[in-house]
């Protein structure tokens, strides 16, 4: 359910090369009947399917639908879809929130289904890979709170860093705003340029701090700045964290967190992650500082925002959902330079 | 031969990803027992070898051997590796030129084993796929080359465009010029930049005529002027050629032309190829437009210019020599946005 | 009239550093109460004024108007202002052409008032200088037939190269297409990427015809091709011409012919001009190419689309009318890097 | 001296343009008898001057030289210098350390002449203007720290924040690191990624350290991250603060400390300044943010690395020290877009 924002074109680019998923429906209302190579010319020869009005019922044909579409737009029509018995993972934002309450402060809409927010599961497989195996409904992460979650939670379970005070500076490529025409996110304008924005509150802190609150079982503080950075794909998330342990050895504890994950890298140490170093792959590389041995731990944090920040996460997700290799179809190697 | 550059690293992406090949051995002289992936960190857990001397006696052993190492080095080394038995893809220009003199003449050295030139098989598979197949050495083109020649040969064979006056204005991204330190291609000096270079000869233009030449069997004509674009990866060739028969249709001629070819990618009339569209892949995409309904036809045919230009074509070249799918290891979608 | 776009900013930024002009008012239809300075952050400071609604009658008190709006608009506004007194430059299409019937086939509207195509001059003041000194209304020349014109006029005034078979393969940075919302000049869209547009006729192509055949008193043969260049400013034109007069000696002919240009910069023999040199400031810097002494000559001419292709242009012509010094307000030395 | 990097070209560009200022020398060891124009084509027409050896002697008939040499030259130059009457300020690190011993820590040199450090006026004109005024030899401050002690200095000064825990992430424009062949900062290497580096210890810590502490007249506790941004020019630093008064109103504050600075500019409440509003120009522009109300503060603060940050605030400082109007030949507007 739309196939025509980057996180529909990337998802429809990692499913044509994924060996066990076949896309038989693509909506898109704007553009229904336009074969899909001719808006995404790097599709040609790779994806011979044309984009269909959102209302046709061969949806329910299918063993499980993405929804690509703005937020709020999955909530009205997932009801429908678990009753015909297809799974579906919205990578929008629309069940990320267990809380209605809160979701309706920060997205300003009533949620339309408050009734499946329990059910939901929050598609971080690093986290919920076997709830997530057992879904019927997966709510993919946000971006930043992909990257960000990812770079605490091991200091935050382990108790090795104060809950409080936490600070996660955020610097994104532009994509992550949209394929949407705008003026603010024009290469004239976002070119050779760097800003902040959102600093007074941004829709991803709430679901950062209820991913690292379940973490702790208590409360986070935390401030969170995101940036737009003049490139086109990237999310490099600096994390910064007061030490609570003195003996604690960060580098010790990642490498021995996510020793078994296939999609999480921990860098030696002393290492800088690059975000090149993830464009247009599912990873995320994590390095981990302690400057001139003082109190405060730096976390560095990389992933590629459209891969392990949406349709690649997605296809993560699928994957565990449909008992397949969960590395299946999302194997590439970063593309350097 | 040579794993630290630009063709190298993307030469070491496509073959870690390619089902029938195993890389064995990466030299470098500067970086012998560096781990690969240390260098280039997009290949971390996906190819765990070692840089190793280049005087190592293992090449010997390989099924075949790419050297991508500067213009001069592979023609004193290739003569020992073809009597050894190892088929040999050079990726340099010492094989290009089928004139020894000419060659001395455009990079400024003796050629080392003329003796070779004849037997070289110029690997661009569109016009030499059979060669290719039964090739011991194989010249992989330059980028510009591949470009230009894919998109003026159909015009020049069937004889529909003049053969002199033909001019190609092409535009390169900066990974062009090689991962090497310079002042020039800093980020700081070329981004936000246009210029030409090379406009009184570029050491493409012998390569370029010889091939055209070659499909003409007569002298041809051209201004070559190439240009420095602000981006990483990509060419785009802008060719005008005069109209000799009126009555052509170079749509259709191109559609023709290209029918079979799993790399080239000829648009419908009127559409304007992108670079983006081959970000990563090994395709050509060609456009042909004539303006006017005038006597000049304007061709666009753009590449990645270490895909397609280079590391791609090697691939593809290997396929063809060892008698694999000619399209394996390199069915990866474009990278966009 | 029309202070919202990048020529209407870059106009305001000129305007604000010239020593004998000061901005009156400034209007904005959608901005009408907005402290200019909010919209352009660059300009706090600089310049302390508020959008004014279009229809404000303090117009008629001015010296000067420039017109910054989209073609059409001026055309319906001109008339009422010269008859008031009122001294006019158009940055848009408006009045360029001289043919009313040629401007609404390019254009696609009637024209408002062709009574005025005869008397308007079209502002290139390497051309016209004398007659822009005299003129009521001035049409600023396009940002390519600028760079276009000056690259070409030299050549075809002395006869040295054919008046047909000329190719103008052009390349934009992407604030030549204004400062609206579109998906097409996204950073996620147009950066790292290259292509040609409008291949089959592009507005600014009449718009050169008429200023090259006036210049040879006959007809010209020119196929134009721009391109969209992944940076903000620059225009870089890579002018092809088949040498007429084998015995002469371009280089000598450029250095004479601009000998007295206070913006026109002819680069010595070899020299390939970058657009970065021209980074905010009015110049145009040209160099001349014979390649291989062959019977092609090839021109390189930069300018920065906005300032000598747009709003410096127009600042040049404004000195001119108005007996000042041509150099004032336009002596800041390019922004390198 | 020293006249080949984007410090020393930037200060040609601003002194070109100078009312009060001529350049009499300029010195480059390696570019000795080629005119600047030549390296520059920026200053074509604006300044024509050859570079000179730099043991030239006609540096003591200055009234002023600037450094804008590697580390470690200056110190070798300017007793000489300044016995012969000649003041100095000095755009390097020699000078703006006041502990010797600290100096070659970072550094990695004994300190050539440790005894003129106490002398040296750090050449922060909202801090020192008054001793900057006076100075024989003015140490003109880093880029970051420039950046970051504008922050922070008003919230430590009034004593609202706490002195320790602070957080300066920052961003910076590739040609922060100078005009120098190298690998990593290739527009191949650099563009399009995002990355942080020296994460273990930076050589502007200790400056910010110094300048901050002199503020508080205590010990300050600061983890300073810095980050490569894909852009050439700009520096974003965002400021992080626990407040320690609930009662303070940082934008009051701000408003009242900078409220007769001619190049520091506090936006409104909520504003998030681009980089790109200070792109060639002399301005710091500065927001404070309490996101949620909380207990953090988060200061925004950017300069142009190139000005500012090096050679417009050399200029600054040079207009102090010899009675000119502080903002002579630094009133040029940003260049947006």
């Amino acid at each position: 359910m739309g196939g025509t924002g980057y996180t529909g074109v990337e998802l429809l680019r990692l499913l044509a090369g994924h060996p066990q998923a076949r896309v038989e429906v693509i909506t898109s209302r704007g553009e229904a009947g336009r074969p899909v190579a001719d808006l995404f010319p790097n599709l040609r020869g790779h994806l011979d399917i044309a984009f269909s009005a959102p209302d046709s019922g061969r949806l329910a044909d299918c063993d499980l639908v993405f929804f690509a579409t703005p937020n709020g737009i999955a909530m009205t029509l997932v009801p429908e879809l678990l009753a015909a018995g297809v799974r579906v993972i919205d990578l929008a934002a629309d069940f990320r929130l267990r809380d209605a309450a809160l979701w309706k402060r920060w997205y300003g809409m009533e949620h339309a289904c408050p009734e499946l927010l329990a059910e939901a599961v929050y598609g971080l497989p690093e986290v919920n890979r076997t709830a997530i195996a057992a879904a019927r409904l997966v709510a993919n992460p946000g971006c930043y709170p992909t990257a960000v979650q990812l770079g605490l939670l091991p200091l935050l379970q382990a108790g090795v860093v104060e809950p409080v005070g936490l600070v996660a500076d955020c610097k994104s490529g532009v994509s992550g705003a949209g394929r949407k025409a705008s003026v603010g996110t024009l290469l004239a304008e976002a070119g050779e340029n760097f800003k902040a924005y959102a600093v007074p509150g941004h829709r991803h802190l709430p679901e950062i701090r209820q991913g690292l609150e379940a973490a702790t079982a208590g409360a986070v503080g935390l401030t969170f700045v995101p940036h737009l950075t003049p490139m086109i794909r990237g999310i490099h998330a600096t994390l910064y964290a007061r030490l609570r342990d003195e003996g604690a050895d960060p580098q010790a504890l990642f490498e021995q967190h996510y020793r078994d994950e296939p999609f999480v890298d921990v860098l030696p140490a002393g290492a800088h992650p690059e975000t090149r170093s993830v464009k247009g792959a599912n990873h995320c590389r994590i390095a981990v500082h302690r400057p001139g041995d003082g109190d405060t731990l730096v976390v560095l944090s990389v992933i590629d925002n459209l891969v392990k920040g949406a349709a690649g996460q997605a296809v993560q997700n699928m994957n565990l959902m449909f008992g397949l290799d969960e590395t299946s179809g999302l194997q590439a190697v970063a593309l350097l330079p």
